[in-house]
């Protein structure tokens, strides 16, 4: 008597499941040399009902077991975990396809924002942005990350820089929750930058964040019953650590979860204090001392490389993967995706780059992009893994095999992306 | 009284013509600092008549001139011209992502071919192929070529490397030709590699192609009326430039045009001997010295730089596109997309790396993925610009200015692809 679920996704080819089939590894994360185990099952299956995934193996032994109501056959197609971005700016307005004409003669990212450019020309396009207009133009935004396989992400204010435009931007990052399959996860930046009516009065704007703007993002979290990160972008001429400090030490008070813009582009202490403080993550880590990167290792916090950002600004100089990994740090990945540095929705491209400049192998990047990624936004128990009980959020590759991942890049290999057991998106083959 | 037209394209955003409404410079390339010339009309459109450019200007001037049996309302999003891809190795069999994971663990790409793996493990898989298998496997990298707006493109032989095998990539490329909207410019490279039967024999491999190779592809495309490039690796290792020589002598008298791989990996002399010999275009270009620059930029011959194949191989030496611009050459763009170096279909990645990599303005990289790219496969006068009496090969893209390629990166930027006049692409912008 065959167990009646809801759908059954059986691939001839390869099912790649992280870390391995039934392994008690897809509750943490990969930290260290460990990172990149992978349970590839030839000829495999992923039994999916109510949302959920009931259990990973091989299609003929899950045959004798289940009738699905669905029958995915995906043929000679690899089936493999959706996508975590632990690290995006949306929602965001505008663009800055003349900023970027301009670095490509020549200026810098930081004299860009040193003049006056960079981040406050999207703050002021979406501070002018009603709520409405924030979310129809993100909405867009999210479908294509969709379409190349992210199937949870983060979300960050941050293009507010005053309570009521933080505010609004929680809100829309809200309604595109409701509104389309990706879970977002809550981040609340108002320390992105010193808005220019605080220029030179860095501290006065540390101030009205931990008095005004913290309280008020907790108080609007604790009425929908959400948690929220908090996040800062530590950085030379932007915050410095003792304010990084103040800030998280009064977020941490109300409840957020920490995360932290660390060594970007200065060594500059961010991701110790990430570690001292227990934040769930420190992203960008370009420019970190190595003893911080031991510091790290040794640490529960998830270090998240974003190669898009170097990419985007054609720099030299990438996240130290194997020197965190030496360190025995777990070392996720995100696309940072914003219109200043990054312009980038896909994880796909994260992992071309990853491989490329990280020195990732293809197996490590997918399990940075997916189970290490889910950890970097405290969902690792849930999602980021084909495993019996976490969410059924699977994608269907439009190749055999996941190495195909990384090898090949600037194009779309996902055909079929699957959210909480639900088919949300299916690319013709020809169009991926 | 309005004149019947097939088709009427019009953008409140922008129409980018290259490289100007009615210049008579649409119909030569764009050498040294002319690069980028762009004529962009704001509330622009593209009349089509019977697969032509039947004039472009003011949308309200050509309502008042044309009624349009479809009209295509592109709003808010840019029109310009299709991108033409002058380098590929389309079509072959097989993949090589193993071969990428042994390159990130250090291995390259010279060693693996010295041990026998690279371009001979695709030859022996392209060898066993039957031409419907060829045909099958090569047809939706065609249609993902077309998806990220690709319009006209080269394809090689090269992965047959004996008589029968590359007479059977040439039927595979006319037999691609006819089942798909891209046009396909047919190029001989039976001199791709020394096949390994004649490992050690290198001039007995160079005879065989002069004195049978040659001959049979010449009869093939004399039979068919078409004409043909013959395309040569020269590279330490692989041929050298005397042998290079020959071939090209030979395929001259036979009636083909010359292309070269040159320069790629060590400055041997391609360059020079490609403008000595007024080859249509020098690809690669990456260690090309510079005595060979300055002649090239005096020459016909234009430079087609191949930033997917560095930046495939994670090397730091991309094409100096300063000096080619400098010494008045005409640089082209393409994706040399290829299972073993650049396994990349898209010429919006291309356009994204040459920005970063090889200093190219957006404007600039957008001219050479479009008119000099259509004369690096000698058909700059059909094709390759939004002129009057051009072929109507159009692109929509889902912003609404040209300068998000480059910027982004990593997705599919194109919502439209017209071909000859025929809409033959549509994504749901969601999807792109």
């Amino acid at each position: 008597m065959l167990q009646p679920i809801d759908m059954l996704i059986h691939s001839a080819a390869q099912v790649c499941v992280v870390p391995a089939v039934g392994a008690a590894g897809s509750r943490r994360p990969q930290r260290g040399k460990v990172l990149g185990t992978l349970g590839l099952i030839p000829d495999g299956a992923v039994a999916v009902h109510q949302g959920r995934i009931l259990e990973v193996g091989a299609s003929a032994a899950l045959r004798q077991l289940y009738q699905a109501a669905t029958d995915i056959d995906a043929a000679g197609r690899c089936v493999l975990p959706g996508f975590v971005d632990p690290h995006t700016h949306v929602p965001w307005m505008g663009d800055r396809a003349n900023e970027f004409e301009q670095r490509l003669a020549g200026a810098t990212y930081m004299e860009i924002m040193a003049a006056g450019g960079g981040i406050m020309s999207t703050v002021n396009r979406t501070r002018q942005a009603s709520l409405a207009e924030l979310v129809d133009d993100n909405l867009p935004r999210l479908q294509r990350m969709l379409a190349y396989g992210t199937t949870s992400a983060e979300a960050k204010t941050g293009y507010g820089l005053n309570q009521a435009a933080e505010l609004k931007q929680l809100e829309a990052i809200a309604a595109l929750n409701a509104q389309q399959p990706i879970e977002l996860s809550l981040t609340f930046l108002p320390a992105h930058a010193v808005p220019s009516e605080y220029r030179g009065r860095t501290d006065e704007y540390v101030d009205l964040i931990i008095h005004h703007m913290l309280p008020a993002a907790a108080a609007w979290a604790a009425e929908r019953h959400l948690t929220l990160f908090c996040d800062v972008f530590c950085e030379e001429g932007v915050f410095d650590v003792s304010q990084t400090r103040r800030i998280f030490a009064a977020a941490q008070e109300l409840g957020f979860r920490l995360k932290v813009h660390a060594d970007e582009f200065v060594g500059l202490g961010g991701t110790a204090l990430a570690v001292e403080m227990g934040a769930v993550s420190a992203d960008h880590l370009v420019r970190t001392p190595v003893g911080d990167i031991v510091a790290l290792g040794q640490s529960d916090t998830i270090a998240v490389g974003l190669p898009g950002t170097p990419f985007g600004l054609a720099e030299q100089a990438y996240t130290p993967a194997a020197a965190i990994l030496e360190a025995g740090g777990a070392l996720a990945l995100a696309t940072d995706c914003n219109p200043g540095t990054c312009w980038c929705e896909s994880m796909q491209m994260v992992i071309a780059l990853a491989c490329r400049y990280m020195g990732l192998t293809q197996a490590q990047a997918v399990a940075a992009a997916t189970l290490n990624a889910a950890f970097a936004i405290g969902r690792g128990e849930e999602i980021g893994s084909l495993d019996a009980g976490k969410q059924a959020d699977i994608l269907i590759l439009n190749t055999p095999d996941y190495r195909h991942l990384g090898y090949r890049f600037g194009v779309n290999l996902v055909q079929t992306v699957i959210k909480r057991g639900q088919v949300v998106v299916h690319h013709r083959a020809a169009a991926a």
